[in-house]
């Protein structure tokens, strides 16, 4: 098993959604991320929380096998506040307080430098490239971006993106920064960039890898009751390097297991609110509904 | 082989997308979903043309052995004349002639009372129950409908799909029936209504099959060049009607084929203007994207 460096932030979100609300709720792409990571493998967070942040939720990551060393303190946590309308299709933000991470350098201890899999959560695109170039030897860089970067510091994201392995982003991302409605020719687009794949993740409609010359479609678990997808795209994205790290097996094969646990991750997270079902699951659970996959693309 | 009747429209059509256009080509539900049908059956037309109808294409018909003694002839030809926009994702109407459509009754010949296979394409639910209760002893009652007859006919639409055993519309029409955002939901609605299965068609995001107690996701080709997905849907439903009339087995694993067959026949069909792709391809072509089907979903 290998291990796994996951940036990303680690905030207190308040989310209402047609089906209920939390306030405070432990959130962020590295918490998410990492928490989905640990089924698979024992993650390490780069991050910055406030002094305000719960000690449980920081006891949490430990008693999942979740490196904090790299995580910094500084004044107040990172806060989010948003809501989902009757489609639940996208996040709508009501509040943004950047706190720490208006001010957030990377911070890298040494113990992490040896990390050999980088999951870039969604962050600043100037942080991951930190990180990047703060690991020695790193065998797979995946990272993953927001439209909020693309449309305020692209340049960056580009220079960031040439030095990822693998581009994980959403269909309205990848239509965006690549300006075509097709999405395959985004992916081709982006393929020419990076080193090895490109990933679209398409929410309810499953994600698609593009490596060169090949292409893998996977579908998504039919949910009758999605009740919060907050998460879900990090949920993903962690569960994916998490996999990969365990097999240590980077091939385009392994990497379409990998995006099916992903999904069944992600398709978990998304029935309960903020981490909720993430920590009532077990590997059983994983394992019944990566089964159930199989069966639901079966021809 | 059992034999497949086809009810829709034939019209001559005039499209316009970002790729280029054409005037007065063949098209209607009937005519595309016929010409799918007739790579793995027979099928038979229950439609209407104007004495203006080009006598070649009333040719091709034949020679493609689908069977014409069910299409009147009446004044003028339907005519629709429409254009897609960059995102190529939805027709947008500038004319509709209704022209015979306007006063159609079905005149079935008794020729095509024994038909087994009934693929009741979009067009008024009024005459496709009509169809419905024209025919002897039918084995698989499938039908087609969109958003004009759910916003129109309502009541008329489900009182038809009571009497359907398998129902295709796409994901618009699906949450606009069921008034919900959640595919799982619609389709589980659906299901309530019909004797068989539910077939939700999503475009690029390729279409879900739902049984009672089961789920098949059938993947979409990544296609970078879409000219024209006019008639996609039809030829989708035509083809998957047509598969299981050639193979004469109405099980769930048989279906998920059928719909794959469907979803061939559909994207060669986006990769051209009209009909002009159903007018080149054959048999390898079908296979050959059959089997990369199968490729594009291994895991």
């Amino acid at each position: 098993m290998a291990n796994v460096l996951i940036l990303g932030t680690v905030a207190l979100d308040s989310i209402e959604t047609p089906f209920g609300r939390i306030k405070d709720a432990v959130g962020g792409s590295a918490t998410y991320s990492s928490i989905a990571a640990s089924f698979f493998s024992k993650p390490r967070i780069l991050s910055i929380v406030g002094r305000d942040f719960p000690k449980e939720h920081m006891d949490y990551f430990k008693k999942k096998g979740i490196a904090t060393s790299g995580i910094s303190t500084g004044n107040k946590t990172f806060r989010w506040e948003g809501f989902y309308e009757f489609d639940m299709n996208q996040a709508k933000t009501l509040k943004t307080e950047l706190n720490v991470l208006e001010t957030y350098k990377v911070d890298m201890p040494d113990s992490y430098r040896d990390s050999e899999y980088l999951f870039l959560g969604n962050i600043d695109p100037e942080l991951q490239l930190d990180v990047i170039n703060g690991i020695n030897k790193p065998k797979l860089i995946v990272m993953d971006t927001m439209n909020f970067w693309i449309e305020h510091r692209k340049e960056q994201l580009l220079r960031t993106i040439k030095k990822a392995d693998v581009l994980v982003f959403n269909d309205g991302e990848a239509r965006e920064l690549f300006q075509t409605p097709n999405l395959v020719k985004a992916a081709n687009e982006a393929l020419k960039l990076v080193s090895t794949a490109v990933i679209i993740k398409k929410g309810e409609h499953g994600s698609l890898l593009f490596t060169k010359g090949r292409h893998f479609s996977a579908p998504s678990f039919p949910l009758e009751s999605i009740k919060d997808p907050t998460g879900c795209g990090d949920v993903f994205g962690g569960a994916f390097t998490g996999y990969l790290a365990k097999t240590d097996d980077i091939s385009e094969k392994n990497m379409r297991k990998a995006m099916v646990y992903g999904s069944v991750l992600a398709s978990y997270n998304a029935e309960g609110f903020g981490t909720e079902m993430l920590k009532k699951i077990d590997h059983t659970d994983i394992e019944k509904r990566y089964k159930a996959f199989k069966e639901i693309r079966e021809f």
